[in-house]
């Protein structure tokens, strides 16, 4: 997407060819700044650092980290131990495995000679479906915007409401829950987005706000209560959200909180849509709500908060009093009974068992999972 | 209520008799700060301010301001000067008025000679009322939390959600929603208050979090994200929180977000209560969601969070991207229907007109409203 004007992906190759830079997310939303990868450490380093987040970008710095690896020497054990640092960044992370798998069966099918070459295409390609599987979650969520918006007045906006981040900082390009907003943005649709703030980790405020804001897409930062409100007043048309893993029944995982939203959308009848790219469907769940642990995280991500002050310094300050505990559960399942449609790269499904096998039943037997 | 072990009100007359002392609300959660008030320009600067917030204990101030004010000059037009200052505060402060205009007839119904001590008496008569109805509504909610508790094994914790601050510290002692908590925990009984932090100004993590504390009641600051999830998964026994006006019909007015709990407490078979004084039933609205206009407050309220650096100062920073809006609705209406049961002075009842009438029908004609 753009920023301020200028087309940028989340991770690309260096004039040089061979060193890579990626977009410094730890600094959001007060400095934009890019990094220099050099080495499989830097990569690695980039990764558990979370300048990089979101799985597929996390996968893409993990390919091009072999890349690195491989340009420093293509032979083993060199290549086997960096794949094993690069793995050991985010042991849980699926996407993060499959990336590093695919680059090390392409690094060993080739002779030493071609074994660089062979890594940066592969790592490109990599990066470049990425792209398409959410330039097609785009175009098939666009159709729904248009929708809406023909049906308004006088060209009045499509108010869609977000949690979290799904964006392009998310993945390699367009992201999925946003994918189908920049879409309609681009399109010349009137398009304006209740950004949630999204706590603890403020996600919403300090990723979406800010790619929607450099893209140029009208949007509104609002606390995580606000979304009830808006929808009994009519002041959305509908939600779109990402996940971190749908069941095969379609139950959808994502940033906790997504359920309380999902609950005011069917209580005021607003479509509630959830992107995703099929790789993201977790055919060994049905019951998300029974069967998907939550992960509980630092009570310090609740109790602090980092900002920029009046004269721009980056602080952290504490927003309870001393004594008080505080608890940090990452996610919530949201049950498909409240979800309108999933909005994937073959098209808008029902958050259904039966929608879902139909559409990627095939292409998941094929693939042997 | 007791802070570190001493019986505090949040307003209360000095050694001297006639100056007043406040809790200086502003500085919370991170400095536990009282402020002497000698003049009624001390009392409305603390209403002003917000030293002092809460409907009743803004008209305990003000009602003690103008004991101040006769203490000073017990004559006209000077009281009515006073009642003019106090009253432009904050001008739609529903209590505020009612109190000043209470303070009023009892100073001009006595000589000069004895209108001090009279209005001292007064404004102490009107602390001492406000005391009372929470008492009351402490006694019927400890009824339910005992009627949860008995049904526990082995003296598991009754877990309560809150949700803003219904506070003692929003009044003159026990709070609305609050006191019950503290009724059941003085008893003895295990209660586990899960705190919403309530983005954006932060009363839960700031006020509520703050006030169980010092009284020694267990609770778990969480982000207003969390409820739904963990009333998925059993860890609610019942929500109680206040209000800020209640229809005839028995919808309800309150901090905004307070709608998406109820929103899932319903789905989750979660009793949801709230906590109120009848003087806060609006008898001149039916249909909360159509009526009742909804306050928006300045953006820099979701933009910019104070809390206290790792050094103690306390800072304020910004936690959005520069140039990306926010909305700042201050309260949402929760229907009703979604309302298990109104904890007030004269028991629990059904949010329904008919049950809001036969509780309190008679006292409004009596009183002519």
């Amino acid at each position: 997407m753009k920023v301020d004007g200028v087309p940028t992906r989340t991770i690309w190759l260096e004039p040089d060819g061979w060193a890579v830079r990626i977009i410094d997310q730890t600094r959001f939303p007060h400095r934009f700044e890019t990094v220099r990868l050099e080495t499989v450490e830097d990569a690695a380093r980039a990764i558990r650092d979370m300048q990089v987040r979101g799985a597929p970008l996390i996968g893409a710095t993990a390919a091009y980290g072999m890349c690195l690896a491989a340009y420093a020497d293509p032979a083993e054990p060199w290549l086997t131990d960096c794949h094993e640092l690069l793995l050991s960044t985010r042991p849980t992370a699926v996407n993060l495995r499959w990336a590093l798998g695919e680059m090390m069966l392409t690094l060993r099918r080739h002779s030493l000679r071609d074994r660089t070459t062979a890594a940066y295409a592969r790592a490109a390609a990599l990066c470049d479906e990425d792209v398409e599987i959410n330039r097609a979650i785009g175009r098939n969520g666009l159709a729904l915007i248009a929708e809406i918006a023909a049906a308004k007045a006088d060209g009045a906006p499509v108010n869609i409401l977000t949690h979290c981040n799904a964006g392009w900082l998310a993945t390699v390009d367009w992201g999925t829950a946003t994918a189908p907003i920049y879409m309609a943005h681009d399109a010349g649709l009137n398009v304006h987005v209740w950004v949630d703030e999204t706590r603890p980790r403020n996600q919403g405020a300090a990723l979406t706000a800010w790619e929607l804001g450099r893209h140029g897409v009208p949007h509104t930062v609002i606390p995580d209560n606000t979304g009830g409100h808006l929808m009994q007043h009519g002041l959305v048309d509908m939600v779109i959200v990402g996940t971190d893993r749908t069941t095969a029944s379609g139950d959808v995982c994502n940033k906790i909180g997504t359920y309380l939203k999902a609950l005011a959308a069917q209580d005021n009848g607003v479509p509630f849509y959830v992107a995703l790219p099929s790789p993201t469907i977790d055919f060994t769940i049905a019951d998300g709500l029974a069967e998907i642990p939550i992960e509980q995280r630092a009570p310090e991500e609740v109790t602090r908060i980092t900002g920029r002050t009046a004269s721009g310094r980056i602080e952290t300050v504490t927003i309870v009093p001393e004594g008080s505990p505080a608890a940090n559960y990452a996610f919530d399942v949201t049950p498909a009974r409240l979800v309108t449609g999933l909005i994937t790269e073959r098209g808008v499904i029902r958050a259904s068992r039966e929608a879902i096998e139909e559409t990627f039943g095939a292409a998941r037997r094929e693939a042997g999972a």
